[in-house]
């Protein structure tokens, strides 16, 4: 018999990888590939198409095509308005890639990959309603109710970090302000930390950095991840109240931060949370792999639609 | 053919009202009874069956039951350990009523069964993804995704009340700090009020009272509707973020203010509104009869997992 193979495509503003992935979450074989280089989306999806097909043998035939990218939208299978790609307005990259290879192909942000790859491949095997975090550079979310992910009427539902913390507090890339994801994401500890450690813009730190100095007990540091963690549990313990879900799993560069990170969230998301979901619900981080999951979070789609 | 009818059942801690209902969302025939005058569940369930046959001619039949209670839990069938009921813990009620009257029971809390009849006999007829609010002593929600109440794991989903607006801000009901139900309703405007006029709590006012001044131009009931009205669309702003509705209605007293209210509120969450929402999502009153909305909600539970 024949094993089924879904392409997984990660989309970056400079690299894509993309990797051939079996329905146990496997990655037989993989690639990447230049997205800067492309002028245009359209030689862009050729280049990708051959590099896939080269790591496709002829015996192997695609189920499908799962594709992760920023402000994906899985409805109408673009890249929308991305702030960081090099192609500007809407970009019909699923419809590119589903005529080049001649499978189907569906695409989605990149958190909402991830957190239906959590669902197929990770640690939310099984569970039907959980909420998927991501802490990198932003805040990314993906929210599963009944099994299914939320995409809203418009297919961009689940932007939790854009979900205002702070009135009047820092500026968002959005242009909103007091963003969650201006608090509670690598470049926002790196903020706080320099706001409690009166560092200025110019000296160059990054989250690894904080962290380090939090691991030798510097006090600014272990600081900024109280700040950082109670901010988040206060943000969660909110999310709650919407879908009450069984579990909320955290992933992403912060989140390797371990019990710094965790110890504050929890304190603070058993503080705020409603005493109806008390002891219900739980907070684990991502079973996915670090590197892989945006891989297979979009080779998850593949699978989480044809098997629906 | 005989008509689908449906018992609605709207339970409140002091009365019940109960109604059949056709599947257009048609009253046909009505009746109450009293909620505290009976001891244990057991017996009220006796007498409200008793009282729903009566109207119940004997040659039609009931499809089902739909029960709307105060801390409903739609998977158990149960209220559960309700503050404002006679009945302490967790109280069986749909299986009470399922046996009595032979015939399948539904129920949920309130605020999920006037979400539902306002998709089928209100004005969010053929809507998929919707947000409903009540504005009354308390804000309940109900959360519509893809056509499907959003229940959660434990079907506690949607307590939108109890979401925190401000830190370490007006204590709840509920124990915690801050819940939007404490700004955003009938109790929170009168609170607002009695703190910009410096009234004392002993002196007994309503909402209404607040609404009659601001119509008269007093400037501390105006400035009270527009505290209320801008918390509030900061509030659904944020609620945008989690599920992408395409629209949000409002019911209850509160939201018979009409544009006091709602100008605020549409310009507090116009401004607070991430990007990619902006001009996809409108805010309208309720399409349902207030009086009857409690009543109509109940009975649509029944059509909507019938035909669903």
């Amino acid at each position: 018999m024949t094993q089924r193979l879904a392409a997984g495509i990660d989309i970056g503003g400079t690299n894509t990888v993309f990797g051939l992935v079996d329905e146990h979450g496997k990655i037989h074989s993989r690639g990447s590939i230049s997205t800067i280089d492309f002028p245009d989306p359209e030689s862009f999806t050729k280049a990708a198409a051959l590099e896939l097909q080269k790591i496709l043998k002829s015996s192997r035939r695609l189920i499908g095509i799962g594709i992760g990218a920023p402000s994906g939208n899985f409805f109408s299978g673009s890249i929308e308005y991305a702030p960081n790609m090099p192609w500007r307005g809407v970009v019909p990259l699923a419809s590119y890639f589903s005529r080049e290879l001649g499978c189907p192909c569906w695409l989605t942000n990149d958190a909402n990959a991830a957190a239906i790859g959590e669902m197929l491949f990770g640690a939310a095997r099984g569970k039907k309603d959980f909420i998927f975090i991501t802490l990198g550079t932003g805040l990314g979310s993906g929210i599963v109710v009944n099994g299914r992910l939320v995409y809203g009427h418009d297919g961009m539902a689940g932007e939790l970090g854009h979900v205002c913390v702070e009135r009047n507090g820092r500026l968002c890339g959005c242009g909103k302000r007091g963003c969650l994801e201006t608090y509670c994401s690598a470049t926002g500890i790196v903020k706080t930390y320099r706001e409690f450690k009166r560092i200025s813009e110019s000296e160059d730190i990054g989250s690894k950095y904080v962290f380090e100095q939090a691991k030798k007990g510097e006090k600014e540091a272990l600081d900024a991840f109280q700040f950082t963690g109670t901010l988040l549990g206060e943000a969660l313990a909110n999310s709650v109240a919407y879908t009450s879900p069984e579990a909320i799993y955290l992933f992403g560069g912060l989140a390797q931060s371990g019990d710094l990170l965790l110890t504050p969230t929890l304190k603070a998301f058993n503080e705020n949370l409603l005493h109806v979901y008390r002891n219900k619900v739980t907070i684990h981080w991502s079973g996915l792999p670090g590197a892989d999951a945006a891989l297979l979070g979009a080779a998850s789609l593949v699978f989480n639609e044809l098997d629906a």
